[in-house]
């Protein structure tokens, strides 16, 4: 049972830390770092996520394997490129469905202040057919290294 | 009252629609047009339709005068630039607060299927001072030209 | 020949003009479009026109079909969102080699002013063998009829 | 004066180094990086390269004194993300104006092979005043370290 995997392994959640690098264009005439920027940020992470799933997994998605089914941001504190030159994405699963799972993205200055706060939920999708991939195993059992608390784990 | 307004408006709700063109670039390598675009068409859909408060209330905020406090986006369906030139973005209002605005968003190809569907929270801002700066009478009274069915302006 | 028929046609030059509608993300924290845009303008105005090739020679390329070799781009005058929300691109051709292309680009507000004067050279290329296509008769005697002026086109 | 200058410090020439980490959507739908980019990535490394003027010389311009001129791109290799996922911009001078710098960036994998190929010209400019600012002595010289061989210096 993927449910009782979690639980044993809760005690091992794992966060994926992706570390961003600030363009100067990623600010608007507003001065601040475009609302739009957090989305490429996350998205992102997201890959570099799931590279590391295919890396230790054997099986996709990779970059071109999942497709985004909804997104909420929640924006935190502004950002400026002349006081910060770095973000980090921290990524936690909240939730693993059939052939897809709801991801907790949060965006901060590393260490320090919370700037956007996102939950997304990602869809394991077969671009050739069209249509959604149900995760393995093995896929499943990697993904709930990285869900959030035992609670949260119980309802996967 | 601006809530007895609205209800009395409500059987002229107006709904905005703002053009969007796609961009070749807009698509990522999958192939369709990329998740982060839709924060951008809805994002000039916002200051089109504020450019529009400022010139029939006097008042801002203009494209400088808001800060997008939350987002939340549903993609219903995939954007092909090579099917697909226009989109249009439709804009109502769910809900009014004191400095904030709760708008829906819906892009779609015009006339036909939904692409997107957002929920977008905008807060008026004064950014020299760094803080909200409250609706006026004649920007609320605006606003509820917009809003969503007479129920929804009950609760406004 | 290619030269004589460009040059016969010479009377009936045309000109690809390619309409642009701003962003407001366009600008940049700097308050004017942002140099890069330009690029995007330019290629969104020769993918159009690619198309039209397609479309009247029943060949390539289309979109997926050339490579950019180089670009040089003299910019002429700040864009304000404020005051322009439309652009466009005027295209013709100085030069056609076996399987290239050189390009004008000429990015203006609409019946006024010049703001960014580029050339491109587009190699029509095969992305499956990773190497350029030569231009066929059909499609050489189309990208003529855009040459500019007769003494360029003996030149061709 | 600054020719003199530059031929004593011929023989310790610098050339400044910008780190560029890509980003997934920095690809478009031909599955490599989108030729703008390059554009984003030479604008960071002319910023951060600006910023040490500033802290240097004590004088600006700093990311927002200065204006693109004109620019020039020779693309030598697609980059693909799949591949590579930093590059680095070098950056020298090519010639100095009484108000302007040409510089020489080029954009390569690290260690390895060059992909892009830049001339860009700047200008200091007073965005206030809405003309170009000649350099200070002091900047003259620091755009002096990094000017291009004995002959180029001369021309100074």
């Amino acid at each position: 049972m993927v449910g009782e995997a979690v639980v044993e392994e809760s005690s091992v959640r794992e966060t994926y830390i992706h570390p961003v690098h600030l363009r100067w264009s990623d600010e608007d005439r507003n001065g601040h770092v475009n609302n739009s920027k957090f989305m490429t940020y996350t998205e992102d992470a997201r890959i570099a996520w799931l590279g590391v799933m295919r890396a230790q997994t054997g099986a996709g998605p990779g970059s071109e394997g999942v497709i985004l089914a909804s997104l909420h941001c929640e924006y935190k504190a502004q950002v400026h490129f002349a006081h910060t030159k770095e973000l980090e994405v921290l990524n936690t699963v909240r939730r693993i469905g059939s052939s897809s799972v709801e991801l907790h993205q949060t965006v901060q200055v590393p260490g320090a202040e919370v700037v956007a706060d996102l939950i997304t939920v990602l869809v394991s999708f077969d671009y050739d057919a069209g249509r959604a991939a149900p995760w393995g195993d093995e896929q499943r059992a990697w993904l709930g290294k990285y869900v959030e608390g035992v609670g949260d784990a119980a309802a996967v």
